[in-house]
């Protein structure tokens, strides 16, 4: 037989046990935080069929960097890229069952075929925010003050991103002074978007338009209000920034994006805007809708640059050691008891010597451990040792769930 | 434009709020079972390279079942079917840097094509345990318990569900004693893993080694030591079944089912067994494994039948109703305030008449509303209202949070 690799497909990964730990801390502060606003979780399957992204998102997206393939069926079906089509799909499937306003959110896995580089892999997890049928700018505030939330729950100082946010009004006022068709606005909107990562943006205007123009924008009123109310919630880390664009068709208005303010991690934490048209795609009338996206990779490795993930801490609270193999039905059904009473607890059932026992319990950060021979199995009373402190204390069996439950560091 | 379809791909779930909730609970189940043992949750990309699956799986699967395609690098890709195949890569990758044993979780999100059909869909969610480099039954009865405790924690009742327990060594000594080589055998296996769902099985063995032969089946020493030790521990429904050999090839003894005992839907909510070999796949030596996967589809529709899924409510507590929009602003800032106490607070920002702010958040199912008018913002004193005994309480904002925390019903 051949051997088979190991490797991961190019461009995902592995979750052992340490880096899975991670992601479940950041879900658990994302769903905290949404929750604490009063939103409700969804989900949907990661294949869509492709017509779903055919009509409405950026062109870059749909012709090259989605994972897509006809299946047995002779249907084209997509890996979702982005959630926003999905949730949009699912208001207008029931919309006259559901109740407005809603505001829902979501964790999903999304896939892109690009060139894996830092930051950027071809699967990522991110948590998805939306609030629908408000049409005024409680929504836009509402959304930054949750997105300003999650990262301040992370631990992160208000100095260390910055809320960068426009308004797709600006640039669409700006493109009919100029008289722009729709696929000339369409690509200088893409190109002030990269603005600041490429070097020749003039020459690169001058191309598309056939002439050297000024690009200069003001904020418009609903911009000023935002920036206003926002600091009066305690909330002045927020920018007008022109060239915030996002790339994605279906924004109406407002748009923003949030940044790590570190110079040598100048990119994009998340971002999202108003897009109140997108269920014209399924011949529904408009629906205001505002939502925002912040994937899992860039914000893990801002956590990591600043040091705010916390340390991994084994969930099991105690492991049994017995001296030898004929102790082990009874070990279990006291593990059983335990567990009943909520203990995490582990057996080892290798039946090798107990300091080789007690050495993997403590390898594996393990807090607490028991060894069992005959002078425990006849008393009923167990030493519980505590790896962190080596301080031993003996009980009786009925004693040691309280004893853990009072004493573990986690 | 075309009119883009509302809905899902076919064979897979949009999960709505409600639906979600069922889902977070199952889980929720899952991974406070799988912990309470010890076990550490891992997790990986749903696609793989397909030579993953090509050496070692049941043959069904690689060539009808799997969605593979091939990527713009030609690279041959798996959405994975199932999740042991990844389990033995990630363990052969970094065999040198784990602790063994081990024991892994993890909720994978699995992927078959085939025709949907009550309780098989093209995507599902499955539990997966698996304990690694036990060598002793002590890793068959852990597995066997865990699938007691998790069918227990979800409130099945012991004669609602029953364990088929059979070792695929019974079946081998068999087939060597009839004399078959390595596809009669693998053939034969599944025929009578299918004994119970074709009515001419008899003829089709026949057919398949051209003699009739007696099929009768004896435990062994094993699985008479299996069924003993699990009584003695309180676990009693469980059976000799040596009709359960498990499609897949990679087993190399024991093998069992849970089966609901409903004979309405006499069908596996479970199954898993003893697989030693994998890991040959990449070259690396024997490595002792026990494992199990249990899929939500199945397990739902058993909770359901049983009315075992918990009441769906809704995670926020409080409901903001301001009766004018002026007031938009302070009351964010109060919900801020109460949020930072550890409540879900959402707001109405619709400008609507409060009867109609009123009935929406009581649709909603959320327990406690507060409407905001000029006595209440000058005051700085709520009435609280718990829809639930439409009983009204009027306190101070400073109060409000831990008044909603001891009367809140979930």
């Amino acid at each position: 037989m051949s051997k088979v690799s190991t490797e991961n497909y190019k461009g995902v990964r592995d979750f052992y046990p340490e880096d899975q730990s991670v992601q479940n801390y950041i879900f658990f502060i994302w769903k905290e935080t949404m929750e604490s606003f009063g939103y409700e979780q969804y989900d949907a399957s990661i294949l869509e069929y492709s017509d779903l992204y055919k009509a409405k998102s950026g062109q870059e997206i749909v012709t090259e960097q989605t994972y897509n393939f006809v299946d047995r069926g002779e249907r084209d079906v997509t890996l979702r890229p982005e959630m926003t089509p999905t949730i949009a799909r699912m208001i207008a499937r029931k919309k006259r069952d559901l109740v407005f306003p809603l505001r829902w959110y979501s964790i999903p896995n999304l896939f892109r075929y690009e060139r894996p580089q830092k930051g950027r892999l071809r699967e990522h997890w991110q948590l998805n925010g939306d609030i629908f049928s408000i049409n005024n700018i409680f929504a836009e505030l509402e959304v930054i003050e949750i997105a300003s939330t999650i990262l301040r729950n992370f631990g992160l100082n208000d100095i260390q991103f910055e809320i960068r946010i426009n308004d797709r009004k600006i640039l669409n006022k700006k493109f009919e002074e100029l008289g722009l068709n729709e696929i000339q606005s369409s690509e200088l909107s893409r190109l002030i978007d990269k603005k600041d990562k490429i070097d020749d943006f003039d020459e690169q205007v001058e191309k598309l338009l056939g002439k050297k123009i000024r690009l200069d924008f003001e904020p418009n009123e609903e911009i000023t209000a935002i920036i206003d109310k926002l600091k009066r919630r305690g909330i002045s880390n927020v920018v007008f920034s022109p060239t915030i664009t996002r790339g994605m068709d279906y924004y109406t208005g407002f748009v923003f994006e949030v940044y790590d303010t570190n110079p040598e991690n100048n990119r994009a934490l998340m971002g999202g805007g108003r897009y109140d048209d997108l269920l014209n795609i399924f011949n529904e009338e408009k629906l205001p809708a505002v939502g925002f996206g912040m994937g899992d990779v860039m914000l893990r490795e801002t956590l990591e640059t600043y040091g705010l993930i916390p340390k991994h801490y084994n969930q099991t609270d105690l492991a049994f050691c017995p001296l030898n193999e004929a102790f082990f039905d009874i070990v279990s059904e006291w593990a059983t008891e335990l567990r009943e009473a909520g203990l995490n607890v582990t057996i080892d059932y290798s039946g090798k010597k107990i300091k080789d026992q007690i050495s993997k319990a403590d390898k594996r950060g393990i807090q607490f451990i028991s060894c069992i021979g005959d002078e425990e199995i006849s008393s009923k009373k167990l030493i519980i040792k505590n790896l962190q402190t080596s301080k031993e204390t003996k009980l009786p069996l009925s004693k040691v769930a309280q004893f853990v439950k009072n004493n573990r560091s986690v």
